[in-house]
């Protein structure tokens, strides 16, 4: 039998400096197309799928409108519908392809699991659900608002991932498994920031207003993390699986448990260099976490 | 660009003392309809789903239970068998309108992210999950348990809610994005209780017979809170997010912490006057909180 | 009205050691047909479901193919191709009707919930979700990773559950409630395990390679409980509910809290004799906890 | 292997003179329940549909309401809908109850292959297009005229079998076969009349206004006749198979040919007793036939 | 109640020399759009399929490429594709919207039973596979067979209308009743031509090759009709109901029987001066026909 | 453009005197396979729909099983069900898929718009009712009527042709158009026989017993005629279309008009050479015919 190795299509090469975002995602098109042919040919009974979400469309946009429409449509909320909303949203803002194609190569480079971004592209439900949410901010924002939190309880109802439709949200993210995720109306996301499952940005239960976390680049956030109220994650930092974060994280420093500390201390947190959120690095403190 | 604020929906006015159910019923049914007919108008993309949800239907009943059956409907139970079960059990007790108009206040004061009852309504699949428990419950004391079971069932697939058809559920409930959380067989929850996603009421693995925590009145209980076992959660008290509860807890205190502790200490506990389960103040004990 | 007690159906009888799992897996089919009639009979509108799903069915791994392609399916998979599938691998591996018959003794005996094989066939996700996942285990090791993967996320899509398929999972495993459970690609669970919802398996970010716990049999995982990395869960463990556990567990002990402690110390810590994953005793250490 | 006519259901036993509509009625509705139990039993593969359709509901109407839904219903126009609109318009109009077991009666005596009164139900398009238009047809005289046409639009598409809304129905009526049957909008169809596939009850083309044949009681149309104008098809004739037929028809007199001729002769056409709508004696003129 | 005249939809004005077709486009479905909305309010029960199917598009080939797609889809054949499809060849040809206009004034001007345009787009299932054959017939012209015939097949499955994608036909048809109408792959329709149900412009069986009838200008062709082989039917002929013809048929002459023969002998033929497809007068040569 | 002519498939060659009909079902399959193979490398849109029916399985019994299901399937008949039925019975008896061969070439061969053997599984309504037809009949000499009678119903609804299950039908069958055919309870029909569409080979109306007609080998049936009563269709011959035969019809003669009339006369009937069910030569009697 062929290692998981062995069989693990081609990694993306590092972008280089002059690479425009058109480059990039013709690239990443190009290769989902090739990778679906490649498993069409291999395994027939999944041929048909493939055509049907991938194969037969010109675009990444067109497929990722159809494959969403299949996918978050209901007996009310007609498919046919949906696909119309989202072919006319992505057609009117090409940073949302961008942020797409910013979001396969997070899934891709980071999460070991993902073996292609064809894969990502059609199973992962962080990322399907990141571009739904995209699509539905853009409505909030034109406030349609009705339409836009009628897809957010689609989004809600089909991959258990609940993000509000004003929550602002970068590229380059990662919501690795997502089962559970929630973030709020008021929650800012940076870019480049990877949320493992059952993750809470959520409010403070005050009136309305401001109330969510802001979130910045490069943190990491571990599984089952809630984070509460209006703080201010600092860039690259790392929260804990299963901490509970009431209060502000400064930059590049770890916290953990329930209730958070800061390794190293409130007065002296312990610093680290690398990009969690890109380097995924969940237990590197394991030998200062006791039990 | 409109605030959010300038494009709420009005709010509920206070209720009168003098108000009965059925005005408060019909005064909601009125307001939904209103509010749906408006945002057909403005969005005729959600026109269709909003007449064949709301529009067409004669009551309250009816629309939840079309609703209810299109959401939970699968290839081998069909939407109108389903719609069908829910009309009669409508019809049958008119209580399950008087506890649905509650949770639908409940949700239009105390989630400043709910901007109608006809958001609510369409959207939360907290609210949904509940009204169709009640359903479930309701065929399960009449001793219809295999159909209460199939029911429960399609509510944990389609909504990842997981309520047992046994569990005693009061009204003015919230169950805020609802996603994860898990009430046990045994389990009674209180009035005007406000539950977070991911909450787990649950059991302590003893053969069957009572095992399951009994929540009083007014409880607010954080995302992520896990309380197991035939403990009692005083009223009006307040489990912080991510709370393990293995005790009784007194009424009008606070738990944070895995393992919980109450804030205050063990013997004199601090208390609140106020209902955390109306406020829905998750977090003014954060001063207490460490990080 | 009757107590759930009596509405109970008769207890599974204990094992005679000369049984064989052909025996078994029979006497269980034979089980479940019964208590499906009865209901059918009991219930009318409940005879079409419990006909289309086992009564008109030959075997139990038929009645399970049918029942997993129609939750399964979507537009782009249909029913039809699914259930070929899984009749082709029921056929092709007759360990899968051995180890689904040990799931369903499994919830049988430990779930004070589960009233009847039968209610665990149709109903609980869990066992669905392994069902499912070991199909799409079986694919994995036959290099049809592709379709594997689509398995895998049709599973995380309706259940909510996410089990990699290449993840190696015993028999007799209870995944109870199950929404939110993540089990990743290297994870490896023994025989004889208990599971409750929400609870992760997770990986350590680094590259690709051995990342994932090891879970010995017996063990027992409380909702919740987040266990990262490639680290050792001893025989006949207990992980408290909530806990977050970094590093090896002793067969035996128990681990609570955020961080994790072990209870009676690392050091010395306290043993118990029985095997609580079929026990399901969560809270036995409850006298050892603070609030 | 049994005769066909072994294995036929009981006869319906004549109608005593003192049988109410009401005894009738309820005797035909236990009929097809003991037939759809008896097949049930021995044909597990269809019990789930049996179950679905006739065995879960508690009278006729409701279990036509059901069928008809299921039938009819398409992406845009939900089931549920067509389900609630047919169980209110039965509700309401007790002589579409006695309209359908008229009908059921006259498939189940005239028609040599219908075996019970259950085939009939499940199975025949023609009852089932006859009940359909009905209620099309009630609509139609309370004004909700947008309701009967897309009603009509789908028992065209469905059982391709076009009656106006507007045309007016007698009781007893056999539609055998029934694909392609076309009755215009000003037709008027008597009671016992049976129709076999194809045939045109049409318009001359003129303006709006009476246009469109009037078909005595007991009238018998061979397939593929048609019939054009505002003509009389006197009480008891009989239609030959193929014939064209532009003007009046004497009372129990036989017409035959394209173009249509008397049998005996314009001036002294041929009598007969027998009622042929309901002997259904299509082809005892067979001597009189030349090739 | 009041009488089908007085619920009519005012009728079209007569064109305006000067107008253009795309005024007249403009007009038409302008007043489509007043008659749903008319009726969306009048009765809500329909106002569901009204908004989506109508209400909710910005142009009549939006609104006709989503009618279509949701009736001519399959299990297989997925509505978004259709969808995409159909849109894709209305935006790349835009006389395919002006013969669809001429079709909806055709059926709104010559049969009395169209009361209004809105009905016809919905509800007249000659007029829409009429629209889905221009379609396949342009696909059919871009060697796009394999997809011509697909889509073929799914007009002569949903509306038992059988149009082979090679037939040319022109514009302002009228398919009235429509079920059963067959025509063959060599065949021409012209312009302004009404065709009743059950007709057939048939092949002569010889290989490949011209062997389709030839369909004058403004021809009217009755109920059940057969022409067969590659004839020639005179502009503004009339083909009686039930006839079947194998050879030429003159301009303005009639036919009626079968076998067919001219009124008015071989000879010398009665001629008739108007326009027999627009003014649909079937019947006026009655007088003439003997029974 | 390329000529129609020009776009053919490859004829089939001539059967060689010692070709077996494995061998012959062999070379169709593999035929089938390779016209798919090049229409979904030319047509993406339909590829998805190509793999899933064709490409995707083994066996053209496998693909003729899923294709009829889901064509078949209804909201209360699951597609799922009906393959199950299907695969059961073409593996139960290999002569079906003979006869599916042998209807495959006589489509490919006789019918000149038939342009491929994929075509015809894909697109030919009187194909696909003939093979689930033989299926029906199958079920009902197993004494399993009300699933034979089930699945006549849904031919009947889905394709609008009605052939009663108990009709024995013979091999070499070309149903062409075909919508509208009916054929009765004793209807007999021989080998190689060609069948228009609206054909009704209808009953006497008399009580059950044998009463309907009898067609041998080799015979062609036109648009439109109606065959009634127990008769005797001699092999060979012809029915012109829109014939009304109701007494015997001597060997390779040929019947024309309604009344029906041998051609040449009664007495001494021109009798013709060739096949007409395989040569399918409709009009050669033209010169004989009036209009």
């Amino acid at each position: 039998m062929p290692t998981n190795e062995e069989l693990r299509y081609p990694s993306p090469p590092p972008l280089a400096s002059t690479t425009t975002t058109d480059d990039e995602a013709g690239w990443v098109w190009a290769q989902i197309k090739a990778e679906a042919r490649r498993d069409a040919e291999s395994e027939p009974a999944l041929a048909s799928y493939l055509y049907s979400t991938i194969l037969s469309h010109s675009s990444l946009e067109r497929s990722l409108a159809f494959h969403l429409g299949n996918k978050l449509c209901s007996s009310t909320l007609l498919s046919t519908l949906l696909y119309d909303l989202f072919l006319d949203t992505f057609a009117s803002d090409p940073s949302l392809r961008v942020a797409a194609v910013a979001d396969l190569r997070a899934a891709r480079v980071r999460d070991p699991a993902c073996v292609s971004f064809s894969h990502c592209l059609l199973n992962f439900k962080g990322f399907l659900a990141c571009q739904a949410h995209r699509i539905a901010h853009k409505l909030w924002n034109q406030s349609r608002r009705p339409l836009a939190l009628a897809l957010h309880s689609r989004i809600s109802d089909v991959f258990a991932i609940d993000i509000h439709p004003a929550a602002k949200i970068g590229k380059g993210i990662l919501l690795d498994h997502a089962t559970g995720v929630v973030i709020g109306e008021t929650a800012v996301v940076g870019n480049n920031v990877s949320i493992l499952h059952h993750v809470t940005l959520g409010g403070t239960g005050k009136a309305s207003g401001d109330r969510h976390p802001k979130i910045g680049d490069g943190v990491l956030i571990g599984a089952g993390a809630i984070i509460l109220g209006d703080v201010k994650i600092g860039e690259g930092a790392k929260i804990g699986a299963g901490s509970v974060v009431l209060i502000d994280v400064p930059p590049r420093t770890t916290t953990v448990g329930n209730p958070a500390r800061l390794l190293g201390g409130k007065e002296k947190p312990t610093t680290h260099e690398e990009c969690p959120g890109e380097s995924m690095d969940h237990t590197s403190f394991i030998s200062d976490y006791i039990i």
